[in-house]
């Protein structure tokens, strides 16, 4: 497949087949739906993708995906300020305020250390953390990291920053299945897993 | 899943899960691994298929999707213009140029009959076929339509609309499994039926 008839048509498909999982049937065949939709519709679809990246914003306290300096949660005075709970990216937040058990703030990493990827502790926002901690006010940090190599490694990291300081470090409880994702668990079984969080244990 | 901590996102999230085959989920993974790209590149994407919605044109002799009046394969002189192959959609225009058994033109129907879609002749390119033929110069048609029901219906609707002309109508060879769709044939297959194409015979 590869005599697109329009130039655009070769553009947008190209454009397309560059998101993850998406090869180039696919991306045809979204194009020509894309093509059958009204323009309105289209511009819509695709200003709403470029506003998006241009204008959101990061939490400043917690990095979280916000349209504010501070994202809601951050912002929230009925949220109990001294609890952290740590997580990989966005959609273990999302997650996590699915199951309406957790009423503490976040902390978003931006990923796990995983030496494979080239990531390593300084790619992630694990500084902010520790300096949220060193300003005192936070007496626990759960973290809710997916039990994988790279999220015990990750685990390990943070307890040995964070450990010289008069707090306590948690984990979720793994009623998770251990290989699994956070963000793909059902609510009850992830919910549970936040109220019976226990001590950390390094098993590295 | 449904605590966007940003509109933004959450539009975003809107858009892209209106895509065929695309839940809220996959949006979400989209948008988020969108907001990891250069902002330079997510513009182009927008840009791309906003452009392609707004300045795409139909080829006004074969209705093929084309950046000018008449597309490439209509313009080109070195192909049959006494040939025509008629087809759902340019994605199968695009299979049957990849075999390079065909050196006519196209009629693109843009559909086929599906009376349980709501598809009648009228929603289809089919009076421009007719008027292409009625103006002379087209000694053969070959229909090139999935082997389907409404495929067979199509088929003999402008089978009934061309027989007054002079003309010989023929379909692609049946190498194809019943069923199968044109588009996913192998070029291989797909090449041999267009060489060993058979007079129309009804079998509605």
């Amino acid at each position: 497949m590869n005599n697109y008839s329009s130039k655009l048509l070769e553009e947008a498909v190209n454009e397309l087949s560059r998101l993850p999982g998406i090869g180039r049937k696919s991306a045809l065949r979204l194009a020509l739906h894309l093509l059958k939709q009204d323009p309105q519709q289209v511009d819509n679809f695709g200003n709403s993708i470029i506003r998006m990246r241009n204008e959101i914003l990061h939490c400043k306290i917690c990095h979280n995906i916000s349209d504010t300096d501070i994202c809601e949660i951050c912002a929230n005075p009925k949220r109990d300020q001294s609890i952290l709970c740590v997580v990989e990216d966005i959609r273990d937040v999302m997650a996590i305020e699915n199951t309406s058990q957790f009423l503490g703030l976040y902390h978003i990493l931006g990923g796990i250390i995983s030496p494979m990827d080239g990531i390593g502790p300084q790619d992630l926002n694990i500084q902010s953390l520790v300096d949220r901690v060193k300003e005192g006010g936070i007496k626990e940090v759960i973290m809710a990291l997916s039990t994988t190599i790279e999220g015990d490694t990750t685990n390990f990291y943070i307890y040995k920053q964070l450990k010289e300081f008069d707090i306590q470090i948690t984990t979720i409880a793994r009623g998770i299945s251990i290989g699994d994702e956070i963000e793909y668990a059902d609510e009850v079984t992830l919910g549970r897993s936040i109220l019976n969080r226990l001590p950390y244990q390094s098993n590295v």
